[in-house]
């Protein structure tokens, strides 16, 4: 049944193969610094929760985007759509922990959505949570680490834009969109940036918001006719921990229900169209719904898939520095020894196991891209020496192994 | 409804907290580095896989186990169980990659398993798949990186076991094991070393091998009564490459049903009734179940949670290194520059974002476990000094903050 059919990862899902892989944990290690540097400690949840445990608060265009499934014991399980209620589940269980909670996770996550361009099934996001802060230093530190990591992985310039689900409410209020259709309006304004205004009203109108009301809502919205000041006291305080980038954009909402203050985006200049790669807010609610009586929280995700595109990957990685080519079958001994003492040195180094003669292996060397060549013959077994040779002049030079390093 | 119930990670699944994440990112940076002097490249696969080919020829007891279910359109998934059938399936459907392929992951799996002492039903693996080559030096080879990969992390005397399915399948012909039996007769005797002689007979005769067929095949395996000039010869390849612990011994079978020839397990010397902490072995036929035209391979996982349990984790980590303590209010946005300052010359840094007063600061320091503290008031701010403390001796140095890296 299996031999004629092309497998394939699933629609939506992605391999990722040593070249992408060498990039990706190079910016992982990268962030892993700067989160560090902040103070910020990493946790890793397991795959899947309990499904009440993510719907309790994820929405309802999220809780239909989560994989759900029943273990053989009939529990009703769901795979990770968001790191965000994983930790919310840690801290409310363990109210002993000392505050303020400085947590970071690198890890993937699953949503049934529809695959499009940089948008994946099984996607990866770097990201914190900063648990028991209030004020406008807390909101401004996770802009700092946020303004590192990107600084730590791209030469690209970016923003940042602020904004508040207070203020936004307040504004709602004032415009006169009925509380009952807030949130299905937050989603569709949320949109804003990839559909354009005129299919938000389309949007609005749907969902029950007559011309007039998102009329005077846009209106509101563009003149920042509204109390910032919240706003600005962060933008500030991030200013003296050295983000610069900031605009403060009440058209910003966030899509996801458990905001409840400050939220942000992050977009690169000039390429505004992929949407934000670095988005967050305060949701002061969300922990004591967990049971862990209220907690104020601050957070923000980072997308890898989305940022690994913006970057691009390095070209042609193979781990491999030296390859020891045996001249014929009486050496592949020594080539196994020789193998062996250059990774004892901390050079990454193999030699042929595929019975390949001198010319094959050669074939080999320059089809994998490996830079350098040990050639081992009778005479340089007899000699005590090996034959260097660089793959890229083909420069040989006869050398003792000892004094490798200083030749490569 | 959410409110006042305790959550908890599903059954058989754990979270790990920032100490144990220090530990476990520790082991992986050494693995990588270990697995990539061998010229291995780390790939990584969806977490879900079509069922069809996860089930293709993972036997009915893994089956069993595999988490599954469909997605909203319908296809039917489950959870990776194993780490080689998704590398075999990229294998297959890439046919141009240059061999022999060295690949490596450090990943995640979900089996449904009755959890136990060690056993985990989200557990993590690390390990190796060696593709497109034959013979004892690959064998040898990958016995290399697994002696490496625990000697780069534990001072444990370990040791390895090693076997070949196509020699016990004689011993099973010579013994008169029926062909349709033997899958199931393997299985029963890979759980030797936690079950015992006794109940292995048991389990056999239940699969219909006679007391009198069970008695011929453990004295043959006993006896070593057999060629075993093929795992010899592996066994000197390896050793050449410095693997010096290795034992042969034919009551390894391995309980996954794709292996063809070698396998071996790892144990950790005075305690083998932890089991193995790193096994494998060679799947000759498993690429071209899945389409991809019959290609040599063997490899190895090594169990993660296992492993860090042997191992110990480190005590009470906290990235942290200073803490900067502002003496009042007035001196905060002091704090606040000289914590960026520190986190720019790379050391780890954070100041109060809790508007703590100083003695609450030094509390929340000494629950930490900080090592330093920089104290800033008006007086120092004034002379452009900072007082730095050493929290473990209570020592206090009035230093300038450029000079801070050597006093620390």
């Amino acid at each position: 049944m299996t031999e004629k059919k092309e497998w394939q990862p699933p629609r939506g899902t992605r391999d990722y193969l040593p070249k992408e892989m060498a990039t990706r944990n190079k910016v992982f290690a990268k962030m892993r610094r700067v989160f560090e540097l902040y103070g910020y400690g990493e946790v890793s949840t397991p795959a899947f929760e309990d499904f009440d445990l993510l719907a309790a608060k994820s929405g309802p265009e999220i809780e239909e985007e989560i994989y759900a499934f029943e273990d053989k014991g009939k529990r009703k399980l769901g795979l990770r759509f968001d790191p965000t209620v994983p930790i919310c589940r840690i801290v409310a269980s363990n109210p002993s922990l000392t505050k303020p909670i400085r947590f970071y996770y690198i890890t993937n996550m699953w949503r049934y959505d529809r695959p499009q361009a940089g948008r994946y099934r099984e996607f990866w996001q770097a990201g914190l949570e900063l648990i028991g802060a209030k004020g406008a230093n807390a909101d401004a530190e996770i802009l700092g680490v946020a303004n590192d990591l990107l600084t730590s992985v791209t030469d690209k310039e970016f923003y940042f834009r602020i904004s508040s689900r207070k203020i936004i409410e307040e504004i709602a209020e004032r415009a006169g969109i009925p509380k009952s259709k807030r949130e299905g309006a937050f989603r569709a304004i949320d949109k804003l940036d990839k559909v354009g205004e005129d299919d938000v009203r389309g949007e609005l109108e749907r969902c029950g918001v007559t011309a007039k009301v998102s009329d005077k809502f846009f209106d509101l919205i563009k003149k920042q006719d509204a109390d910032i000041g919240e706003l600005k006291e962060i933008k500030e305080a991030a200013e003296k921990m050295g983000v610069k980038n900031i605009e403060i954009d009440l058209s910003i909402v966030r899509g996801i229900d458990y905001y409840t203050g400050f939220v942000f985006e992050t977009l690169v200049r000039g390429s505004e169209k992929l949407g934000s790669v670095c988005s967050g807010g305060r949701y002061d609610s969300l922990i004591g719904l967990y049971g862990g009586g209220d907690l104020p929280a601050t957070g923000f995700g980072l997308g890898i898939d989305r940022l690994l595109d913006i970057i691009g990957y390095d070209e042609d990685y193979y781990p491999t520095r030296i390859f020891v080519a045996a001249v014929n079958d009486e050496v592949r001994d020594v080539a196994v020894k020789i193998t062996r003492i250059l990774r004892e040195e901390g050079i990454s180094a193999e030699t042929d196991l595929m019975q390949r003669n001198l010319r094959k292996q050669f074939e080999y060397i320059n089809a994998r891209g490996i830079p350098f060549a040990v050639i081992i013959g009778p005479r340089e077994v007899e000699e005590n020496k090996i034959v260097l040779r660089d793959m890229a002049t083909g420069k040989e030079d006869k050398i003792c192994l000892k004094d490798i390093k200083e030749w490569l």
